[in-house]
C-alpha cells in the first residue's frame, strides 16, 4: 500500500487528523527525566540527548493509542551531534514499534546530486563499503523547494523506490513568509507556482484514496490562502503547522480538508508536548511524572476541536 | 578579529581564493582506506563513516599548506547517522588543527524559533542539563532563505554572539535555479531581492577589509549574473560553487572579485578530491596511496588558473 494510503488509514482508524511534533528542548523537559540521565551519563551531551529520548519515549507510550503520526523536528536532535542523531533514530524506531507514522521534519535542500544523498540518508538505504545499510527510516520527510524542481526530483525518485512520501514547503507559517514566497512568476505568487508544480507531480502519483505521497506544507497562519491552495492542489495532502501556539484556530483550518474529513494532517508541537506547563493541566496533574497525561488531554482536546469544526463544515463522515 | 577578516587573511597568506569541498562518497574512496576501516569495524555504517574520515584526514594533511579553507557538505555525513556526524565533527576539528577555516555546507532553513536551534547546533554552544557544551564548530555555515528574513535573523544573532559567518543561498548553480529564483518582486527577480537584503545586513556589519561575515552563495554557472550581483552586493563576500565539474571557467569568475583580488572564494569538490581518477593524474600517480598528491596538483592547477584570470583582469595585487 502506498505510504499516503497507510497514513490515511491510520487517520481514519483513530479518527484523528493530528500529528504531534516531538520537538523537545532540554530546558522544558521534566526534571525527573534529566536527573536520571545525569545520574547515568553526567552533565554531558549524551545525557542531554538521552533526556530527549526518554521524554519522547514517555510521550509516545501515552499518546500512541490516539494519534496516527509524530513529526520529529530535526533541529532539536542534530544540535546534539552524534548523540542527537542517535536519539532521533531511537525515537523513530520507538514510534514505529508503536505503529505510528513518522515525519522527518528536516526541510532539506540542495542541488540534485547532493539532494540524492539527503534522500538516501533520510528515506532510503545508504551505501556501505560493500552493499547497503537498511536502518528504519521515516515515512515522510519535509523539503525546501527554493532550488527548483531538479532539486526536488531526487527525493521523488527515492520515494518511488522506497515507498516513502514528501511534504514540500509551499507556504510557511512565519511572519516573514510573504517576503520571498509572494514574488510573482507567470502572474501568480511563487507559492502558488510551487503549489501547481507539486499538484502536477501529485496527479501522476495518486493512491487509492485520491491523494499522492507528494504532499505540501501549508502554514495555518495564512487561513485565507488554504482554501485557494486546496483548489490548486486537489490531489495533494497537506501538512499544516501553526495550530495553537502559532495562532491558527480549528475553524480556519476546515478548508484544508475534503468532504470525507481527509486531505490534511494538522501539527501541534509545543501546545501538546509541554501541556504540563499550562495552569489548567498543572492543577489536574500536579506531579511532573504525569506530564504525558497532560499531553494526552491536550491532544484529545485538539482532536475534538478539529473534529467539531469539520462537523460544522459538513466534512465529517457519519462513521467518525 | 571578525571571522571574515580571518578568512581574508588566510586567503592572502596563501594567495589562494579556493575552498576545497570535502564531499566524500564511499564508492569513490580508495580501496586501501576502505579495507583498513573494514578490517577494524567490519562492513558497518561505522566503517563507512571511518573511511570518510580517513579520506578527509589524508586530504587535509596534504592540502592544508596551500588552501585557506575546506567546505564540508553535510549531506555526505548525515546520511550515516550518528557515525556520520562523528566523522563530520572529527573532520572539522582536524581541519582546524591544521589552521584551516571550515564552512559547514548544510543549507538549513526553518521558522525563527527552530532556526535558532540550528544556529546553536552548527555555530554556537548547545544547552546541556545544566550549562552549555562548547565543542568546536564551523566558522561559517550556509543557509537557505526561502522562509524570509525572520528565518535568517536567528543565524545572524548567533554569528554576532559567537563571531561566526553565513553564506546565504542567493543564486544556486543547478539548471532549475531560475524556476523559482527568478520570480519577480518589486520589479526584480527574487534572487536580486535576496541579494539586496543580504547587502543591507552586510552594510551594517563590515570588517576591517570592507566585507561582512554575512556572505552569499552565488552559483558560477550563471556568470553573466555574477557581475550584476557584485554591483548589488558590494560588501558581501561570495562563496562560488560551480567551478570545474559543474562547468564554470576561471575567466567567468573574475567579476566576482574586487580590485584587490578579494571578495570571493571559489569552491571545487569532485574536481579536487577525486583528481586521482583523472587519466592525467593516474599516469603521474599510479599508486592509489598517492591520491592526495593528485588532489594537491589539482588544487594548485585550479589556484593558478584563477590567479591567471584575475591577473588578466587587472585584479591581482603585485605582492601575490
Amino acid at each position: 500500500m502506498l505510504i499516503i494510503d497507510q497514513l490515511i488509514q491510520k487517520i481514519e482508524e483513530k479518527h484523528c487528523p493530528v500529528v504531534v511534533g516531538l520537538d523537545p528542548v532540554i530546558g522544558k523537559i521534566p526534571d525527573f527525566i534529566k536527573q536520571e540521565a545525569k545520574n547515568k551519563y553526567g552533565n554531558t551531551v549524551q545525557a542531554a540527548a538521552e533526556s530527549l529520548f526518554q521524554f519522547n519515549r514517555l510521550l509516545i507510550e501515552r499518546l500512541h493509542p490516539v494519534i496516527p503520526a509524530v513529526k520529529l523536528q530535526m533541529a532539536c536532535y542534530e544540535m546534539y551531534g552524534k548523540w542527537g542523531l542517535d536519539t532521533f533514530q531511537r525515537t523513530l524506531e520507538n514510534a514505529k514499534s508503536h505503529d505510528l507514522m513518522v515525519i522527518d521534519d528536516s526541510k532539506r535542500s540542495d542541488i540534485g546530486s547532493t539532494a540524492r544523498l539527503y534522500a538516501l540518508g533520510h528515506l532510503g538505504s545508504v551505501p556501505l563499503i560493500t552493499g547497503t545499510s537498511t536502518k528504519p527510516k521515516a515515512d515522510f520527510m519535509t523539503i525546501n523547494p527554493f532550488l527548483g524542481t531538479d532539486s526536488i526530483n531526487p527525493f521523488i525518485e527515492e520515494c518511488h523506490h522506497s515507498n516513502k512520501g514528501l511534504f514540500t514547503l509551499v507556504r510557511t507559517s512565519n511572519p516573514s513568509a510573504p517576503e520571498y514566497q509572494e514574488a510573482l512568476t507567470g502572474g501568480q505568487p511563487l507559492y502558488k507556482k510551487i503549489a501547481g508544480d507539486i499538484q502536477k507531480i501529485a496527479e501522476q502519483n495518486r493512491g487509492n484514496r485520491g491523494y499522492s505521497p507528494f504532499g505540501a506544507v501549508i502554514g495555518a497562519t495564512w487561513p485565507e490562502e488554504i482554501e485557494q491552495l486546496r483548489t490548486i492542489m486537489s490531489e495533494v495532502f497537506f501538512l499544516v503547522p501553526g495550530y495553537g501556539v502559532q495562532g491558527a484556530t480549528a475553524d480556519q483550518l476546515a478548508s484544508a480538508f475534503d468532504q470525507q474529513g481527509l486531505g490534511a494532517i494538522v501539527n501541534s508541537s509545543r501546545g501538546i508536548i509541554y501541556a504540563h506547563a499550562w495552569s489548567k493541566f498543572q492543577e489536574k496533574y500536579p506531579d511532573q511524572k504525569q506530564f504525558a497525561d497532560a499531553s494526552y488531554d491536550a491532544v484529545v482536546e485538539m482532536r475534538d476541536d478539529l473534529l467539531r469544526s469539520l462537523r460544522q463544515a459538513g466534512k465529517l463522515p457519519d462513521s467518525w
